[in-house]
Formats: C-alpha cells, sequence, structure tokens
C-alpha cells in the first residue's frame, strides 16, 4: 500500500514526523509537505506562481520532499508530477490544534485530505486538539487504532475523515465516537496597533462559539474525551433551498 | 440597506468597480477587498501577519480599503473593525472566469460570501464565466435581476447563493435556473521547467472534467446560455457515511 502523508504545520513539524513513523507501519510512504507552516491556508492553491521542490535528508534518510505551496498545492503536484504512481490513500497531519467545527474550512490540514478526495484518493486528517504540550504518543496510538480500522475498508469515495483526539494520557481517552461538523461561529475581535514606524496594523484574535444543540458533534465529543471521527463530503449544495427555487422558478415561468 | 463589497481579483478589478456602480442604485456600499489579486485563496485567512489597509480614492471619491489579505480576512476585518455597523448583505464579485463545480471550493471570490455567511450576513457571489473579452454590461444586468429577485427576501441564513453568468451579449441570455453544485474535477499536469539558474520549477495547468450525470448542474446550464443560480451551504457533514458509523458502533459496543 502506498502512503502520501501532507500536513499545514510544515515538513519540520513534529506532528508530520510522528504520522511518517507510524504509517510506515502500514505501507510505503512518501512525505510532500509545505516547506513552512500554512495553518489556516484553507483550500488555496497557487496559480500565479510557480513551485519549487526541496529534497529533505534526516541524516542519510531521505524524509521527504518540501513545496514551496499550499497543503492542496502538494497533494496535487505529489500525484501529478513527484511519484511514480498514485498513492491508495492519503494522511495528512497529525495537527497541532483542533479541527472541528467551522474550523474545517479554514484548516490547510484538512484541505490536504480534501485534494487527494477530489482526485480520487480516499484521506483521513488528524489533528490533536491542543497547542500546549502535545500528549504525542496518544496521538501514535490513535493513528494505529483509525489505521486498522479504516485502511483497508471503511472509506468511502468523495468523502474524508476528520480525526480529532483529545490532548489527553493515552489510557485516559474514553473511546472513539463518530460524530457531525458542529455548527459554530468564531467570535472575532482585532487587536488594532501602531507599528514603530507609526503605522496601523490589525491582528486577528477570536474564540469559538458552538451554535449547535445536538450532542454528537466533533467540538463536544472531544471536550468529553473521545475521539471525534467525522465523515466530511464537498457537495455544497444546499438541496433544500435548491428544491424551492426550483418550485419557484416553475410557478413563475 | 448597508452593502459591503469583497472580490478576489483585487480592489481595482473592473469587476468589483461594476458591482460597486450596480449596488449604489440599491443602498449603501462600502468595498474592502484585497489590494491584489487572491483568485483560488480558497477560505484561507491570515493568523501569522498582521492585516495592513490603505484607503483608495479615484479623484475626491473613497472608494473603500485595499487590505494586505485574502478575500476571508476582508470580510472579517471590515465586519469586524473596520465598518460602523454590520452590513446587512455581502455581495462579492463580479468574479472574471467561473465558479463553477469543484472550483467552488477553490475561489476566493466564493469565500468572500462564505465569511460573510458564517458571520451570520447573507451573500451572493457573482462571476462572469470568461477570461476573455468580457460582457460587462450583461453581468450588471445581471446582478441588477438577482438583486431585484433576492436582495429584500428570498436569501437564507446559513447559505450563500452562487450565480454564474455566461459570456454572451445580453440579448441572448436565455434567463436564471437554479442549478447544483456539479461533480467535477480537474484533469491536471504540471508544467516542468528549469529557471535560467538551472533550477526546476514546476506550473500548475488543468481542465474541469464534469463527473455529473445530471442535467441541472452549474457548469452545463451556463453552457446552455442560463444565469446558474447555486445555493451553497457549509454542513460538510457526510450524514450517510455518519448514520453508517453510528451503527458499526453500536454493533461493535
Amino acid at each position: 500500500m502506498n502512503i502520501l502523508l501532507c500536513n499545514d504545520d510544515g515538513i519540520h513539524a513534529p506532528g508530520l514526523r510522528l504520522l511518517r513513523d507510524t504509517a510506515r507501519e502500514y505501507g510505503e510512504v512518501s512525505v510532500v509537505a509545505p516547506e513552512y507552516e500554512r495553518s489556516a491556508a484553507g483550500h488555496s492553491i497557487t496559480l500565479a506562481d510557480p513551485l519549487r521542490t526541496k529534497e529533505i535528508y534526516h541524516g542519510d534518510d531521505f524524509f521527504g520532499w518540501a513545496v514551496s505551496g499550499t497543503p492542496a498545492d502538494c497533494v496535487k503536484l505529489a500525484v501529478c508530477a513527484l511519484l511514480d504512481e498514485p498513492p491508495d490513500i492519503v494522511l495528512s497531519g497529525v495537527n497541532l490544534g483542533s479541527n472541528t467545527g467551522i474550523s474545517v474550512l479554514y484548516s490547510g490540514t484538512v484541505s490536504a485530505a480534501t485534494e487527494g478526495v477530489i482526485l480520487g484518493i480516499p484521506g483521513i486528517a488528524f489533528s490533536l486538539c491542543t497547542y500546549e504540550t502535545p500528549h504525542w504518543e496518544t496521538a501514535a496510538g490513535v493513528v494505529r487504532r483509525v489505521l486498522d480500522r479504516f485502511l483497508h475498508n471503511g472509506l468511502r469515495p468523495g468523502s474524508l475523515l476528520n480525526v480529532n483526539i483529545p490532548n489527553l494520557p493515552h489510557g485516559e481517552l474514553r473511546g472513539m465516537k463518530p460524530a457531525g461538523m458542529g455548527k459554530s461561529r468564531f467570535v472575532e475581535k482585532f487587536h488594532k496597533r501602531t507599528d514603530p514606524q507609526g503605522n496601523t496594523y490589525y491582528w486577528l484574535d477570536g474564540e469559538l462559539e458552538i451554535l449547535d444543540r445536538t450532542d454528537d458533534i466533533d467540538i463536544r465529543v472531544v471536550g468529553e474525551g473521545y475521539v471525534a471521527l467525522t465523515p466530511i463530503h464537498f457537495d455544497l449544495t444546499d438541496r433544500d433551498w435548491l428544491d424551492h427555487l426550483r418550485d419557484a422558478s416553475e410557478h413563475t415561468e
């Protein structure tokens, strides 16, 4: 099995090294990742500039390709130019920080897996829900449990699995739980400051607010100590509104 | 009515000037847009850098704020810092080039309207489907028809309306038609080249391939000479797979 790894924290991030060490137990692993952090890259791609690659070695060990682009660029370039044959799966992460609720839209980690799905390759995105001291050993254990369960069957074409891991010692995890993407928004403010030259600048700050009353959403499930397994797809059509528009069109014609 | 305008072609793009001229017939208009082109920005936002703004004048007329960020950054900054009160609607475009099918995921034009929707403000994204000689007068006419129909009622919280306009003389338009976001992919290749210093670089190229057999999708509707009206939402949960995962979890517990 050929496994392609990517992330949005950049090719030197510890979560990517962990994912590579773990994924090598399951197949042939290739790494193609942004040369520096591209968090919140969303599903952006690079059209107006060329992409460059750098081969990264750890001692004598070829670690992977660093790319001067976004996570989605990396997966495109890997599949269409760098790899001899398309991978069987794209794994992304392990991201530092949660990708739950509306964050999924902004997430470069998720977008790497999304790009795989668009190209017809199943994908899994992994995030460890903390910006503080990470329980990496928990993340490694969860990656193994998820790959054991989903790698050879259980993934669906056209969708990806978004995995959010609570930052707890492995023994304190309460299990894995399927969960929806929670309706949420950021309550945001911009810090308005003045630089040493007297020019104004703004810096974004914000907190996630849950707008969802249902229990089994990603944000709540992680808060309760479960690994959240959220299937994500990309047919963005609002079918209910579309049906309404079609009815209205028939009445006016 | 307070109307916020944004785009991804940048604050100096002709499609934004057209949208401003037209929208001013309907209410008070503010423009907050990227200072240069951010096509394919997807739903990226700027976290690691500050944002700066520039006031843009056309002669004595204050045109709007240019922002050193992405379309989503612009809408956030407008709503949370620049405007005295939140707008009643976000209009984005008029983009040069279609935003149909899977392109919706990569589109900065759509993401400006998306950001409005996330903040609780309805949004409409407009795209004129050409990169060649644009029929701007057609685009202006369609913006009017869409605003006449949807501005005061008919928009839904949590969703946006994605409008794709065929590049035809206005008299040749066949009408407006509700349409789904067509399942599609890019058939991509990277041009591998060598720069004057002897270094390799890659440049993305590709064509949209339709994978959808249904008739009433955005790509086909535009091709037939209709304006495509596509309602877009952001609950990405794959409910069918989620139900299956929940069933499977119950059986194993």
